[in-house]
């Protein structure tokens, strides 16, 4: 049994991600339960059938039915809460999370843990712009990729449990990482992206550019509508490796800016083709 | 009378902006010919309703014909037509264009057109990233920005037909810029965006980055996958506008990654608040 309709799931955390999980498993029949800071978001979860029964407590009675929780928590949080509360976690259960940095928490909670509860970190490459469980929705995993990150203290059930939930929400292509290249990876796929983006909208002060903007500058400036609570803590979660990245994409801007420069348009065309040709790989498969 | 039904009109350049203004206008009821390289374009756009008759050579019984000539074709291209063909052009005739940048264009054009032709730039933000008639489709002016730029040579008659061009073809804001404003803009806004998104992919040289990619690395390169023979030209065309827009975007981004270098959490708060407000404004409104 990995993940069957009697496996018991418990969401910690019911915001955007925490209530798009709880939707989309209630959706599949699974019995799904909920604890939440607010009691509001505990009652809009059971009200919209995303969840049975929910606590604005941490209810011993609901994790110790739980087969499997998921944190969807800020990563101070959820490491502050295993601090507190892992104790009240049952052994056998499995927990998992939503973290999209992986090395600033995943070992700190493994070795937190009571023996026999069992911590895999895994995220879906998935999100809104918006906070909160009112924005909430399951098919922000459509197609999407879904990524497990398992430490050497993981064991094969435990993964392909994960691997199981991230199929069971809907997601697409199932891959599983270790924790530095995963790192790396969400430091260039997602970081450096928020980067850019923040940037050009710091650059752009001159007024009522939106009278006369394109798609392409309002697709690629999306997520500058970004949580800066949540964004800042990431960005500092993974500071090593996305000023790595941030350093590499520089040195290409730059090198493109020096070929503009110098008129060099043969060298312009030489990354433009190259930039083609490496970007349909990236064309969404549903 | 500025654009009725008598008006006729003649578009030079059938790919696909040229391709999507002939639909456009053929789809309300206007008379519309077209002027291309190759037969083959001629006979496709023939073939779909998008012209009544068309020709590949420059057919001076069309250019006769017609009271508003749309020219859709490169810029140097476009220069050269009218070095060589502009005294086929009939007095009384009004031609605009679909270039996006104007400085390196209107000028020159305007200089060498007979007299009795007037030339009034413009064009809609709207495009895609494949070319040829074969993709063009007037849906994209939908909700689009359409952009007039003219110059001190301009009459206030030519300015209202071109204005009423934009909105037949179904372009959302109609508004009017000077040419070193226009060039400034589309420098930030187009130009830009798309070095950022080429400098991204070329920064992208790990294998396998798209299993784990999510909608935010999809959305902001899109416009990676580009057309590099036209805009190497258009960058050069626009050079020095384009290069200080690069550095203060550049400025900003270095900003941001010594913000993080040095963990100033409070201030990397703050330039994604500023981030956040700024993109409020650019939603979609259609």
């Amino acid at each position: 049994m990995l993940l069957d309709k009697n496996t018991r799931i418990c969401i910690v955390g019911l915001g955007l991600l925490g209530g798009s999980y709880a939707s989309a498993l209630s959706r599949q029949g699974y019995r799904v339960t909920g604890i939440a800071r607010r009691q509001e978001s505990v009652d809009y979860a059971v009200a919209h059938g995303m969840i049975e029964r929910g606590s604005a407590f941490v209810d011993e009675e609901l994790l110790g039915e739980a087969d499997l929780v998921v944190f969807s928590l800020y990563p101070h949080v959820f490491i502050d809460w295993i601090h507190e509360n892992g104790s009240k976690l049952r052994p056998g259960t499995v927990i998992t999370d939503v973290t999209g940095v992986k090395g600033c928490v995943v070992y700190e909670i493994q070795k937190s843990l009571p023996k026999g509860v069992e911590f895999i970190a895994a995220h879906p490459m998935a999100g809104r712009e918006s906070s909160g469980i009112e924005y909430s929705d399951d098919r922000i995993f459509r197609g999407a990729n879904y990524i497990v990150v398992p430490t050497e203290a993981n064991s094969e059930r435990a993964i392909e449990m994960c691997k199981a939930l991230g199929e069971t929400l809907g997601c697409k292509d199932i891959s599983v990482l270790d924790v530095a290249s995963h790192d790396r990876m969400i430091a260039f796929l997602s970081q450096l992206t928020h980067c850019i983006a923040v940037s050009l909208m710091c650059a752009c002060d001159a007024p009522d550019l939106e009278r006369y903007t394109g798609d392409s500058f309002r697709d690629l400036t999306r997520i500058a509508n970004i949580n800066d609570e949540m964004w800042s803590e990431l960005f500092l979660a993974n500071k090593d490796a996305l000023l790595r990245e941030m350093d590499a994409y520089r040195a290409c801007f730059d090198e493109l800016r020096d070929t503009i420069a110098s008129g060099d348009r043969e060298k312009m065309r030489e990354m433009m083709r190259l930039s083609t040709k490496r970007r349909k790989r990236f064309d969404k498969k549903v």
